[in-house]
Parts: structure tokens; sequence; C-alpha cells
């Protein structure tokens, strides 16, 4: 369901601040039965003595079973409902490399594929070749193509058989089809727009057909890249912003591009973050919290690695990660915003290795709490809290809420 | 919500099998304040094990305080809303007593009524008749009315009052209002289409005004059953099946008419299931599970008596087949599906003998469960589970998120 339309109607400006930590995939599982979750295992005083005082609750981002991707969690964190605002693959492939994407601009998500002489696919990751291959034969596509009927082609390596292509011209389209036929033994589809009478998606189908011919044209030498598989044709999308809809100042403190570039869709200022050899050490953000915390409302904050410790199957790592945070956050309660929060965007349990449906718990300090038997802020105790089970679009009405900035719904 | 399309994009076929184990209606009440309800007086020591190491939660099959009628709630479990997914009396009953529903066929909940001697209502219902009254006036009709302009009349007693009847021809439509007005002292209403312009309704609309007449003349010698009211013209709904939606190859364990009609409704494959004296005894239905278990895998298991007891306001009868199921399940989890669940498609609290909107228990045991203090499958114990508050639709994506068979929702 799509509150945002309501929260335009009664939100207001107070000068109350809103901090909003999001320990990405935080949620996990016991790694035997009986056991433990890595929240549970984890040593965390500080959050202990937070949720001591705090309420805390059980999140669903999505809905019951469907696992988030990254994109979807947060931005049902951010009040948009993840089925209703759904990004394309190509510009989430394209903000995950920190590609900055205008208007115009239509970002395709590319896999190098092998194909066999008579032009059907033998391979459609090209055998999952090192992401150094990637970037050598990216370059001498580089080389070759720059251009397509003025359209300016760009490539960026993601990893292995993954690369992004960002067309940048006038007049694109996106309902364009993939030309991937998700199956070997047949030709890459040609690009085709959804619909024929539509001008400009044509005319981006045109420039990848072409853009693909001459792919194969360059990588006619290659022994195993040889071809493209194009999906996820998109284009920024535009949405109403967390400020036209809030009247909030938000920035995100967050050093990762996915994770920036998810921000930025919603209309956060992602703030410059200082990264030494940890991209995701604290001290970096904290300075930029602190260097902006008068001028915005409300701060979105991402930790990473409590997701990709979870990801790694490392239980023990991600319970150090989860410590981590837990060393970090007085210094965040220093800063003595109105309203603090602390979730995830999905649970990895590091026993799964990937993302997961399981709830995510949800804790939640400021004015006007009930009281609340949970104790630690973990999944057990979140699924007795004060707030429930709760929708991931929930969450931004509940902090304006408690800050003071949401008005009485109707008379 | 409508969840189905976006499992239609997420669902992978693993060879992972799912055991969907229903007890009609049985969620209950305490027979007085304080008391256990049925499920919590029953000895059950199978799934008292069971409930240990599963996770539980609570359903609400259409929404809080709405009594599920068995299609919707069964609906409801098999993914779909059963505010979206309607189906119309008359299929409903058809399915109820076995009938074979074609595409072009129409099925009419009738009812028999009595008029008074100047065509007003005098009795909605008859006097309600014994079955056997209903058997011998249908009889009669049946003799005289075997056809209108081309269309074959077919009619079923469904007992007391209640018949079906269905049109067999071809051009039939179904948007038809009731000839029934819901009270008593004015004649039945003509039937007439939501919308002139539709023809094949219009038709429909003239065969049953042609069918109301001729049952008039056929019955005016009758004392007391001398007039028809004709109900919920519809034909069978065409859906997406579950197959279509999810790649399972889903099969129906049940032995009434009904379940194996709604079942079939959502393109399941209604297994043979042979009937003994007790149509609902385990045993036709276990041979029919241990029979096709390679065959398929996904099985609804479907159990009829924990609500008929209930129906009959029998609190101790419905404890007796709550303890039935018990001993049965061992026999069930032997057959080692990797996903077992069971719960019910409404209440049917022995107290009120009739279903309930009061949420169901359901009991979840798979892979990646987190833990659950609840250590029966009662109501009470329900309430405090891991899985929390669920809606009916939320059932299916769980049953293929803890089967591996539900990707990540976007990237």
């Amino acid at each position: 369901m799509d509150l945002l339309p309501h929260l335009k109607e009664l939100s207001r400006t107070t000068p109350s601040k809103i901090l909003f930590v999001v320990l990405d995939g935080v949620g996990g599982l016991p790694r035997e039965p009986g056991g433990p979750t890595e929240l549970a295992a984890a040593r965390t005083p500080n959050l202990d003595a937070l949720a001591e005082k705090a309420n805390l609750g059980r999140v669903t981002l999505v809905a019951p079973g469907f696992a988030p991707g990254s994109g979807p969690g947060h931005l049902s964190l951010f009040g948009y409902d993840p089925f209703r605002y759904e990004v394309g693959r190509g510009v989430l492939s394209a903000l995950g490399l920190g590609i900055e994407l205008g208007p115009d601009d239509v970002a395709v998500r590319g896999n190098f594929a092998t194909l066999n002489p008579d032009g059907t696919i033998a391979d459609r990751r090209a055998g999952r070749p090192p992401t150094e291959e990637n970037r050598r034969v990216l370059a001498k596509l580089r080389e070759r193509i720059r251009e397509i009927d003025g359209v300016r082609i760009e490539l960026h390596t993601e990893s292995e058989h993954r690369f992004v292509l960002v067309l940048r011209g006038v007049g694109l389209g996106d309902r364009v089809h993939d030309t991937d036929p998700q199956k070997t033994g047949v030709p890459p589809l040609a690009a085709r727009p959804h619909d024929e009478s539509d001008e400009p998606s044509a005319k981006t189908a045109d420039v990848l057909n072409k853009f693909s011919a001459l792919a194969r044209q360059a990588l006619a030498d290659e022994p195993r890249i040889n071809g493209v598989l194009l999906r996820g044709v998109s284009k920024r999308p535009v949405w109403p912003t967390l400020g036209e809809i809030t009247g909030l100042t938000p920035a995100a403190v967050a050093s990762y591009p996915m994770y920036r570039g998810v921000a930025s869709l919603v209309g956060m200022t992602a703030l410059e973050v200082e990264v030494g050899e940890d991209p995701d050490a604290p001290e970096g953000k904290l300075a930029a919290l602190k260097a902006h915390w008068e001028a915005f409302d409300y701060f979105y904050l991402h930790f990473k690695k409590t997701d990709s410790t979870g990801e790694d199957g490392d239980f023990d790592a991600k319970v150090h990660k989860i410590e981590a945070f837990d060393a970090l956050l007085p210094e965040l309660l220093a800063l003595e915003p109105e309203v603090i929060a602390i979730t995830g965007d999905h649970s990895t349990p590091s026993v799964m290795k990937a993302h997961s449906w399981h709830p995510v718990p949800f804790l939640l300090y400021g004015p006007n709490l009930r009281a609340d038997a949970a104790r630690r802020f973990t999944e057990d105790e979140a699924a007795g809290g004060a707030l429930g089970d709760l929708h991931g679009t929930h969450v931004l009405p509940l902090l304006l809420a408690h800050a003071g900035k949401l008005q009485k719904f109707g008379a």
C-alpha cells in the first residue's frame, strides 16, 4: 500500500532530527537448531541498553516469503512500496558502480556470452571469465565503439561476465525487451520495443542491435568472449522525492555506490564519506554525520559488512561486524537525535549465504514510547516488541510520528 | 493484495516437495471462558513434537471479522486473494456436488419456494422440505424440462429446498441478476442481464425466465413446492493456474467434491481417493499420496471432519478428529517432504456451530527456520510463534521460499 500521498498531506517540518541506521542484511538464523542467531550471539552492551529503553518490532520489507534485493529492501524502508516503485536492473547495476545517470540516459545490464559459429548461444556467461578478462575485452570494445547514430556508448566492467552499458543521447526510450533468451542453443534475440509505435524505445532498440553487431565483429577473434546479451534496459526513474513528500531534508551517509545511488533516487543528498582501507569503516561516516549534522534533519546511515559477511557464510565475522557497530553506538547517541532507529534492509543469514525473506528486527528510540518487554536487539526479542509486526513502508511514518513531524489524519 | 504476478516472476522449479495439510475449520474457541479450545484439549503427541521443531504463526484468511466460506478460505491458502478471485454461488454449489462444468456451461443455485395464488412469494424456502421431497419434485421437473431453445437443462438435488440448475449450451453469459428478491410478499423477479447489450447474458436470462415459467406450470398441483428462485448465475472462472504461476505440479488429495472442485479451479490434479464407509478416513488419502508421491511436488491434503463436528456443535467429536489426524501424522512425515505445513481454511468453533473469522494456527516445518517458543499446535501458542500474523495469501510464498523455490525480488 502506498502511504506517500497521505504522508504528503500530513507531514510538517520541525527542528527534530532522525537518525536512521540500516545494518545491511542484519537479520539472521541460528547456526544450528536451538542456537542463537548472529544478533543473539553478539556481545552488544550498548545495543542492549538502548533496547531496554526503546520499542522493538519486526519488519517485513516486501511480503512474507519474498527475499528482497538491496534496492527493494531500502526503498521499502524509505517509505516507497517496492512493488510500486520499481528500479530497472540496468539502473541498479549502474548505481552499484557509482555511474551518474541523467534523465535522458539509458542503462543496460550486459553479459558476455560465448556464441557458436552458427550464432547460437553456447554459454550465456562465457564461462564466468575472471574480472581482469572482462576489463581487457571491454577496453577493446571501448576503443572500437564510441558512438552509434549520435548516441554516446559508455561501457563499465561490473565483474566476471557482467558489464554495464550506458547510452547517453537524447530521445531514447527504455521500454525495450531483453536480448538474452535465457537459454542456450538459440541465437540472441533482437532488441525490440514493447510497443512498435513507441519511437524513442524503437530508437534505443535500434542502437542496441547495432551495438550487438559491432561487438560481435570486434570480438570475432576472441576464443570465448565473442558475444553480448543485454538485459534490464532502463532509465533512472523519476519519483516524488522524500523532501517533496515529507518536507524532510534527508541525507545519506553510505560509502558503497549502490546505497548512495538508491538514496539519491528518493532525493537524498549523498554526503561525501572519506573512505580508507575498509570502505565500511565507521570513522569516515561518523565524521560526515558530525560535519553535516546541522544541515539536515533525516540521516540514513548505512553499514554494509553485516550483509557481506552473511553472504560469505561467515557467522563469526557477521557477529564481529554487529559488535563493531555496537562499539560505535555511543558516538551516534552523543549526537542526540530526537529519534534513532536501527534495522536491516533484509535478512542475510550466514547459514543461507544469501538474502532471505525472514523479517528483520526494528528498534525505535525517541519520545512517546510504550512499555516494551524486549531487552535486546535480536530477532526473538523483537517478535514480542511493542511495535508488533510491521511492513517496511510503515517505518517512515513511525519515524516521522515519533519525531513530531506527522499531523493527525482527518478531523 | 495479489502476489501472484510477482510469484510468477520469481518462482523456480526444484525437486523439493511440499505437503500442505488443511484441517477444515480447525480453529476453535473455549467451551467455557478460560477453558481450552478443541486443539488445546486434544491429546496430540505427534503434533506437539512437530510444533517444538516448527515455526508457528496465525493466519487470517480473508480479513479480521470475515468468516470465510470454504471456497474463499481455500483460495486464500492457495495464494488467490479471495476478494479478487471470486467464485459464483452456482459454480460453488455445482463443485460441491461434483458436477463437471465446461467453459460454456452456466451453473445456478436454485431454491424451491412457496408462491401465493397471486404469484407473490409466501415462503422463500418452501418450508425447508425434506431432501427426499426435493428429489421427488426435481424428478418431475427433469421429466418435463429437458431443453430450452437448444440449451440442455440439468437439475441436481443439493438438500432441503436447495438444488443446482446447470445450463449446457453455447453462447451463454453469466452476468445475470438473481430472481430471488430476498423477501416475501412480492413476486420473484425476472432474470435480467446486468447490461442489456450483453447478448450472451441476455440469452441466459431468457432461458432462466422460460425455465421459471415452465417449472411453475409443472408444479401447479404441488401444495408447497410450487415455484423456484434462482441465484448466483455463474460460469467456471478461468484463472491462471498454480502450475502456470509457480511451475509447481500440484495435486489435491481430498475426498469431498467441493474441495476437489476448488482445487481444480486453480489447476490442481485431483487424485483418485478410494473412499470406504467414512469418506474422510485417512487410509485412502494416504494411499493416494504414496501412489503419486513421485509425480507431483505440491500436495494439498484435506480433512473435512474437524469442520463438520464443529458445525454440529460437538466439541468432543472435534477433539477426537484432531487426535485422529495426530495419529496419522507420523505416516505423513515418513514421506519426508522438504516442507510440511498444517493449518485450517477457517475456524469452526463448536460453541458457534458455524464458520468463524478467528485466525487459524499455521505450522511450517522445513529448512531455514527461526527459533520459536511455540510448543503445541494451538491457537494460543501460535499467537506467539515466529511467523507472526499472516494473511492466507502469504502461505504460498512462505511454502515456496522455505522449499527453495522462490528467487530474490529485485537486485
